[in-house]
């Protein structure tokens, strides 16, 4: 019975993430998720307290993405701090690539979409943000501690940085149907900014 | 007459943008428009053909005040040219700083939202946001003619860099509401990006 409970949640989830990645939260009605993961209205109740409600739990289903690339690509510490945001980089921009520029990603998407209308979803949305930042200033200081990186940089502002580009260059990308913004992103990341001497 | 008729459409357009911009496009309602307007839907419909037809001509609006801040910052050629990017950008922090940073950038938030939606927004949206970045790049340009920016710098890939970047900032700042990443952004941009030796 918890595996049936656990199993229809998370249908509803997986559907309905995958839904709002390609159409958007506000635009992604209640009958749209039911169709995708088809079940009834009652079961989706069952499950949530509001549209909101799964609004917030596609979030951490987002992260878990997300998180799960982190530990894929940026844990093992027998590859250069900066390979590894790298080949973090270079998987995300594949993974686009499969998805034919489509959806981007769905953290961003939230971010821009929700950040002035619900405080709930700007709360949850800022802390996964956060992690993401996290990640990135944690190898930054790591390559810094290993003297691949100028003691003159700010590990945090340049994460916040790094971040914040990353997105843009996942929009223009998204707009444009092209991953060219992210290999010029990449190339003023890597061979430029974290080259600074200052 | 045609004083009454454009005075009319552009009360919808005026009205209809501020809403778009706060609450985003597929979460505006046309009835929302209407009511915001103080037109009846006859009225809407003598103006515009269908939503989008309105959506489209919304991005022609946001264009207009984006170009004019252009115009008013960027074309003083008796200011430096990297100082008229600067200034520009300084004006923009205002501006979000005055609409207690809400609502971000209104193509920024289209490019978001239709760029897997719509063509025809897509086009437009992706028409509008080369004109900012050839602005961006001339900028550049003249930069270098004038000796202020190293020659090895690529003005094309690096405007293209600083505005997503810059689109990533104010994202970023809606989210968190402050304007710390349009400050990190800034101090990035004009102290090393531009700065570079290479």
């Amino acid at each position: 019975m918890v595996m049936a409970k656990d199993s229809t949640r998370f249908s509803i989830i997986r559907n309905g993430a995958r839904l709002v990645h390609s159409k958007g939260y506000n635009n992604t009605g209640l009958s749209d998720i039911l169709q995708a993961a088809g079940v009834p209205k009652g079961s989706f109740y069952f499950y949530f307290k509001s549209k909101d409600d799964f609004g917030l739990a596609i979030i951490d289903h987002y992260w878990a993405f997300i998180n799960h690339m982190g530990e894929t690509y940026c844990s093992d510490g027998s590859i250069p701090p900066l390979e590894r945001l790298a080949g973090f980089m270079d998987a995300y921009q594949k993974h686009f690539e499969r998805m034919d520029l489509r959806g981007g990603c769905p953290i961003g998407n939230l971010m821009q979409e929700m950040s002035d209308l619900s405080e709930a979803f700007r709360e949850k949305v800022g802390d996964v943000y956060s992690r993401m930042q996290d990640r990135i200033s944690q190898l930054l200081k790591e390559a810094q501690n290993q003297g691949d990186l100028p003691s003159g940089i700010d590990p945090d502002r340049t994460a916040q940085f790094i971040l914040n580009s990353w997105e843009g260059a996942i929009m223009h990308m998204k707009l444009i149907k092209s991953s060219e913004p992210l290999k010029v992103f990449r190339q003023m990341v890597f061979e430029q900014i974290l080259k600074q001497n200052r």
